[in-house]
């Protein structure tokens, strides 16, 4: 046996120091074994409980944001505690800012910045901010229990009883994941609350995982990311639109997905309880989702298209329809929804046959990126589902057949089947203020330059894609055997860009012959039919009647 | 706008179901209120809460067993109650098999099922068992919440209060996955427990989520799946556990990894503090893990060489010496450990530099498998770890340097940088009984023809694997530039089997001086001095010694 002499004896470093934390911080709560700050004693709380060079998890996620916790963070002492390292899903508000432009923290890893995006480049240009690493959520989570767990959680509820239990109800999202992460590592937990109550609807946090209250009298900012006015969505969203429904989700028999935001997963959403019911298609596709609340979904559950629906989190004026819809949301004992970032994400990685996002750019390989110089945005959860994961191992009959046409899978694994999940871009060929969408360069390369990244922050990889939807019809990538034939069928839907006047016609034909490229003529889909007077709803007003109501938009969607 | 005729009205289904069911159960709680059910009243109880369809998630983990809970399922009247569709992550125990043996579950989908793979195998050649589809954990975690949501879910924790709260201590592993995905959809939730305490712990499970609680005076079943004997570990072993640390490890800095179970494995673990110290990797390699607590991992930790372990379950006997060492473990605020299977997996797939596993089989082009004809055995957790996740887009050093040498990636996207996770399979060329593991067909063949798969249940396939070690030496399968020269370098390692007489001497030859291919030589690693010598600890007594007896054995593993 070899010897133990060089052994480690000190095993509890982090109890003490959670210990020593915990003391400090209690004096600054009500009374006696409560758990209760004064919000103005928050500052010295967080002086108290957070030391410097911390990894510091700061709720902000996609919707909802521990805005209270943030402000106070930007005004602890820079002096006292710095160089923070702040690991967040999201850097949303100017506050998650100002904490670096204060020196109070040095360091980000996170996922997505896009409200920030300009700022955060400006500040790792000035130096003011580093940045760790830029992740999907799920790989940020998954970090969260591996090197980059918080010493530190400053989170959000909606409610919290004396004994620390807190109630996050439709926006749970990151609470659990975040909490989870940093308790079990001995760290201190901070919830903001809108208000402390003698019985909670439900508890989402057990009480003893939390250690300090601010109950701050409102409810926290929340952020309506997922409502699409259904008015603005064209003609050319609602012919991309047909395409994907007919030539793809009617073709592989798509039954579980996920919508990205955008008008044109906005348009087949509205058209499914009229084109694809006309089409015969209810029950057939799109039944089970793994998707935000997207208003635009109310006619499609309307018309009972909709089994069942998880969500990443919440979205502000659904609350009151997705409680009367219990039999499709994710909804608790209380009767209110509860949404789950991490399980959410899990589920539109290894569960749904089919991904439908969007992208400002694409180059010739088919890989794509959302990247634009000067601005640092993150990658959010798209390229966590936006991919085929290798470790999938059931079947379903989109996968199977999706796989099967996968022509240049021999070429890595032999003679051998296996299946594949559906990634689908939707992509004008010109996007806002004609700019073109397929591009030589990814402006990716110079943000890499700029921002000094490792690689270039691609969004997905022209391998992960097995179709590009445009104006000018449908690329079924995944039947190319070649990146040659690859880049010829994304020519040849790539219209009037620089890259898509390179498409041979004589190849093209040769790729609609083949059935690589489909145009809506051969898809047998009339241009002139293809119009708004097909969605279900045109217009905020619409969806609020289809929900008899229940659905209430944030004023700035009201239009009456 | 469309007319809104056609609509569904009646959205309450679910609800109405549950209220009902949990009225019928009541009848068999001890006093009105309670939640608590005797156990001899256990059947009835489940008679009066499952309806023949249901989808029912008895809790069978890769360790913990709801033993008592299966068993009563097993007893429950099959005029009545028939026909259900399990959905488990393990088919680990007969009860398990006798529930469909008996006519009252038809279908079953699940990930694992290695204890029972032969009687699996017969039921579905005999009709008595269809199986949905075999998953990974993490992929049937992601279907609970789209399409195979669990109406029922029985589960079991260590104890509970009169609330329902639970208290699932180190042994937390699935529970609070199946139990979100069956109370948020108003499933019901029926736990069994040791006992009912006063005060808890800690609360692993909010009371609400929970319907019932059935006492049953003892612990669940539990398996200590991951102990390996160091006192089996052989010469042969050491070797391939020095060119992993050695050729793989050291090279790309493999910070962050996940092992397997097998002696391959087990000897690296205890050649951390021996063997890769002397070559001064401390505090270089190895030091964070998602992994379960295997007992070969003490002297590493005792040496100070690993900072932090996360775990998908506990592992009996460990439970004391991990609540010792909080530094290291994930411990709660009670002071013992939580695992978590979801977010440990999550973490294994996207946030670790490197996968070591084994196989039983594998095939020219690298696809591996562990399926033997005649035994249906399942995934588990391998080809979710096993795998170079594509939605990953933080970089390490080691994902750096491995997507940098893969020579296919520009055959797939193009001149684009993109990085990679190493995948290790560690394989003698005979395994057990002289049986050749390298192959011209695999067994998953055969096994696909007689259970009716759609596709061979491999484990992994050829384009994961970065990386084959046999006794021969270190293939560095990333680095070869076809599917050509992948099978040549997986014949140089192949040894006396029928594929590695196959190996063209002049290419291996040539393979090496690329290094592509490097021998225990070319790494200057001396063969005669590989041997157990090396060991931290060549017993489970030594074991229990590095851990200063806080490491408490199975009697099965006690020589003592």
């Amino acid at each position: 046996m070899v010897s133990m002499a060089a052994g480690r004896t000190d095993w509890t470093r982090r109890r003490n120091e959670f210990e020593k934390r915990l003391c400090e911080g209690r004096q600054f709560v009500g009374e006696p074994g409560s758990k209760i700050v004064d919000p103005l004693d928050c500052v010295p709380l967080l002086e108290a409980v957070i030391r410097s060079g911390d990894r510091v998890a700061l709720e902000g996620n996609n919707q909802k944001q521990a805005d209270f916790l943030a402000d106070c963070l930007c005004n602890i002492d820079a002096e006292r505690v710095n160089n923070l390292h702040m690991v967040q899903s999201v850097i949303a508000l100017p506050s998650h800012c100002e904490i670096f432009e204060r020196g109070i923290a040095g360091i980000a890893d996170f996922s997505y910045s896009s409200p920030q995006s300009a700022r955060v480049a400006k500040m790792v240009s000035e130096g003011k901010m580093r940045i760790g690493e830029i992740h999907t959520y799920l790989e940020l989570f998954g970090r969260y229990f591996v090197d980059l767990t918080p010493d530190v959680a400053l989170i959000t509820a909606i409610s919290a009883d004396r004994d620390g239990n807190l109630y996050t109800g439709p926006n749970t999202e990151d609470t659990p994941t975040i909490v989870e992460a940093a308790k079990f590592r001995q760290g201190i937990v901070v919830a903001q609350v809108e208000k402390i109550v003698d019985k909670l609807p439900r508890v989402d946090i057990p009480g003893e995982w939390v250690d300090f209250l601010v109950p701050v009298g409102r409810p926290c900012y929340t952020e309506p990311l997922f409502t699409r006015d259904p008015a603005l969505i064209t003609d050319v969203h609602v012919l991309m639109a047909m395409m994907v429904i007919k030539g793809i989700y009617a073709e592989y028999g798509v039954k579980s997905l996920n919508h990205g935001i955008g008008f044109g997963t906005c348009a087949i959403e509205l058209l499914l309880p009229t084109f694809a019911e006309s089409l015969g298609l209810k029950g057939k596709i799109c039944s089970h989702w793994t998707v935000n609340p997207h208003p635009s979904l109310i006619p499609a559950i309307e018309c009972g298209f909709i089994e069942s629906i998880h969500s990443f989190g919440s979205e502000v004026g659904m609350e009151e329809y997705m409680a009367n819809r219990p039999d499709v949301f994710f909804i608790g004992p209380d009767g209110t929804m509860r949404s789950n970032r991490a399980m959410c994400q899990v589920a539109g990685h290894y569960a749904v046959d089919a991904f439908v996002g969007s992208t400002l750019q694409m180059d010739r390989y088919g890989n794509s990126s959302t990247a634009v110089a000067g601005r640092i945005a993150g990658f959010g959860g798209a390229p966590n589902m936006g991919c085929d994961p290798p470790g999938r191992r059931h079947s379903s009959p989109s996968w199977l057949r999706a796989g099967k046409e996968s022509a240049m899978t021999q070429d890595l694994i032999g003679p051998v089947p296996r299946g594949r999940k559906l990634v689908i871009q939707m992509v004008e060929t010109f996007g806002a203020g004609r700019v073109p969408s397929f591009v030589h360069r990814l402006d990716a390369w110079t943000l890499m330059e700029e921002a000094g990244f490792k690689v270039p922050p691609i969004m997905m990889y022209g391998d992960a894609i097995t179709h590009l939807v445009t104006e000018e019809g449908i690329a079924h990538l995944l039947r190319c055997d070649s990146l040659e034939q690859r880049e010829a069928a994304i020519k040849a839907v790539a219209g009037y860009t620089d890259l898509g006047r390179e498409a041979d016609p004589k190849e093209t034909l040769e790729l609609r012959r083949q059935g690589i490229v489909q145009t809506p003529q051969d898809l047998g889909i009339d241009i002139g039919d293809a119009n708004t007077s097909h969605l279900a709803a045109r217009s905020i007003r619409e969806l609020v009647e289809w929900s008899g109501g229940l659905y209430r938009p944030p004023d700035r969607f009201r239009e009456w």
